[in-house]
């Protein structure tokens, strides 16, 4: 496998801006805590910049297919605090942990489905080190009504 | 303290199959991660194979009596995952962390009696290296309707 | 920075008593788990000793003002188990990664703000070394009937 960086290019990938507050919103936190060779990344949702670009809940506004997208695009806001914090996404060498918060309407169960949307990008970009353990579970409000939002756990090299 | 699969037999306890994708679900991730002596164990529900064991919320389908049994079968679950992955339960060295989700009906705020169901059982097996930092908390839905889902964080020896 | 229990007397603050169970609740986790250098934080709430200091849901209840000072007490009744885990607050040499769950009414979306109150507090104390990765959620019912919970993950000496 060559570098993950030529992987999303091959794929035709494109990282959206790195996450930033809307307008109302304090960010306190940091997008990525690094700490020795492990790294912590915070809950994200499918942003460019502080663009939503989906908002709502699954199973009612939003489609099981929508919400995948949403989990993708949850995933390339990741790689860009990624790139950002660490110069590139190719020093991001292994991933370990992944959390899946999904904004479910109620009745709505298909969580595992929803959340494969960030689990296969990440797969596809980073092939036998991508596969991580993971939870995915229906919460009943995000921050901006996300119908989705993602945190995960990395080794990384610097 | 014997080793841990002695204390299952004493105990009487037998291990469920290993957790499997009911039809109509891909599983994509790992059950369980392990990165140099420490493991990620995924959200887990009371499954044997791909067989539901219990569903439904707590607190309205699901009593606490019946929510804190299907805590300690989620336990289970997650033993049958880390003897398939280490090859015994006994090379799970420590319990640091859990993560107990549980399907709450509105009002229900016994959170932590239910996954007491699942802490009982790893102190029972795993004495003081069974005894765990933890959180509990009601979530809006949970994968297969199951009343509760366990994560957890340990480490292993190989 | 002096010693962060230097600038809790003269930010004027006092550590509550340490999370105790009130009458009906069982505690079988620890508060804090301690590996090597590093230590779990359980999911704490707004205790001082076994008094719940606020209950109710955020954006119903309680405003997002007094959701943010739940918060913050939230983080001092952090601050007492470590203290009382570790000896001092001063062991806690940084924070790395916090969750925050909210106990959201339909439709509060204001997760991020509400966390602000523990996050802010942490970053008071500890400066640089407070900076930390953190995902916020809403959720459908917490222990208590707390407004917020909120889990960390540090670094320690002993």
């Amino acid at each position: 496998m060559g570098q993950v960086s030529d992987r999303l290019e091959e794929l035709g990938l494109e990282l959206p801006k790195r996450f930033a507050a809307p307008p109302g919103i304090e960010i306190r936190f940091e997008f990525v805590k690094v700490h020795e060779d492990l790294a912590w990344i915070s809950g994200h949702g499918p942003m460019d910049g502080d663009q939503v670009l989906m908002s709502g809940k699954v199973g009612a506004d939003v489609s099981l297919e929508e919400a995948q997208e949403a989990a993708r695009l949850t995933g390339l806001s990741i790689l860009a605090s990624l790139a950002d914090e660490l110069g590139s996404v190719d020093h991001v060498t292994e991933w370990h942990k992944a959390v899946g918060f999904v904004n479910a309407a109620p009745g709505f169960n298909g969580m595992p489905g929803v959340i494969n949307g960030f689990t296969n990008l990440i797969r596809d970009l980073w092939g036998e080190q991508g596969r991580h353990a993971r939870s995915a579970i229906g919460v009943a409000e995000l921050p901006l009504d996300w119908p989705v939002e993602v945190e995960a756990f990395v080794s990384v090299r610097r």
